[in-house]
């Protein structure tokens, strides 16, 4: 029988809390078995961005990332909000160690071709960008591998990648081995069937419920591709795709994805 | 037999010339067996801490590590610096792994107490500060571990530690696994009999000779807490300590120091 693996995507708005950060990371600790965590980025890039007198650039309301925004991004992803993750574990016992993508060659990107839009240093991530051998070393030492989310491309270009492409493209690279549960915490309890009513918590969405509910629109527009790519990663082998409140992930509230 | 592990450390200087630290970075490729690599900070952390209006804080000419200080040298060194130098590394097929001192908890430093002078969030490191055993997984896995000077105190503080201390803790701890060779690089081609010829290197240097040689100040002054370190290095069971430039590590002119 395989191995459990839980692997959980944090977001933006916890990061930029500092209280509500240390709570998550907390709750963390008490989920047992292996577990791996990827983190986006917070407000704090972007305020550097400015206080720096870079100005953000959008093209059709999409950020470019230049050298730049990179050097930015990275510093703040891989070295301020990486880095105090791994000490506040470190903290409560938990034995993380932080990575990029270049580390042990973790996730290997390919720049996205310019077609349209030249979106800059922006890394895709093809089928077979996971190193699985490290993170299969480093999960049997014990150690919690803490994602960031800037990949590189193998040639010696960092590159910036969205942080829910990297959560589940590790879920589904590492479910040849392990019996993964992919969590996506963000700010409310779950999918809602009704986006004004926080207590519309689904608790179980099937492929098939998904597709009626995202036709009739009643599925809140931003958390259609993170469910789209939560269904994509349940049928590409992943055991379980959760969605829940990043300070309750210990409670049964959540909406739990089902195949069909 | 114990196994060999030479240990580098880079200093300022090479990691402000994009073309001279992939210069060095080609030549470590070539250095066969176990290496492991410790970076300081180059001047990009200052000139952006002046960029966001942060003056440095200077008492009795040292500088102050405050949590701003501490954050913008974070971003630097554990982001920028660390993850271009991973990256390069593995764009020369060399899989490196880059580390603060947080990261699986490897080196876990005492924060500088507060006697004249408060340092600010600067680390110090006890005998028992480094994590052999999480080394030793990483350079069997084939792993180079690239270390930036960041550490943390285990209670989720980072710190900033001088990184010529760090790569000298790290050589007296991996002693007893390994027979260790520290090489420290910098913009010279090794210790020098007279400071104002650059063709004075001295090619081995004893214990006792570098005594007379600091008595009588022959050994230029920023030379002698780096060489009283690797002295001690040496009497801790380090195998061999190096002094030589970052830009001709494969080459012969270098000094090597000895127990006597």
């Amino acid at each position: 029988m395989r191995e459990g693996l839980k692997i959980f995507k944090i977001g933006g708005g916890i990061i930029d809390d500092d209280a509500q950060l240390r709570q998550f990371l907390r709750a963390l600790t008490h989920v047992p078995g292996h577990k791996l965590l990827v983190h986006g980025g917070g407000k704090g890039a972007s305020q550097m961005l400015r206080d720096l007198g870079i100005e953000p650039q959008l093209v059709q309301g999409r950020r470019i990332t230049d050298a730049a925004t990179l050097d930015i991004v990275t510093m703040f992803y891989a070295g301020k909000t990486n880095k105090q993750m791994v000490s506040l574990l470190q903290a409560e016992g938990v034995n993380a160690l932080g990575l990029s993508g270049a580390d042990g060659n973790a996730i290997r990107a390919v720049k996205r071709p310019v077609k349209d839009i030249d979106y800059g240093f922006v890394g895709d991530l093809p089928a077979n960008a996971v190193n699985t051998d490290l993170l299969h070393q480093l999960l049997k030492n014990g150690l919690l591998p803490v994602f960031c989310a800037i990949t590189h491309d193998g040639q010696g270009q960092l590159l910036n990648t969205n942080a829910d492409t990297i959560a589940s493209t590790l879920a589904r690279a590492l479910a040849e081995r392990y019996a993964v549960e992919l969590h996506f915490c963000f700010e409310k309890d779950g999918v809602l069937r009704d986006v004004h009513d926080e207590a519309s918590v689904i608790p179980q969405l099937t492929a098939t419920e998904y597709q009626e509910l995202k036709a009739t629109g009643s599925i809140a527009a931003g958390m259609v591709p993170k469910l789209d790519n939560a269904f994509a990663a349940l049928e590409a082998g992943v055991e379980q795709v959760v969605i829940e409140h990043a300070l309750r992930i210990n409670e049964p509230v959540k909406t739990v994805l089902c195949r069909s």
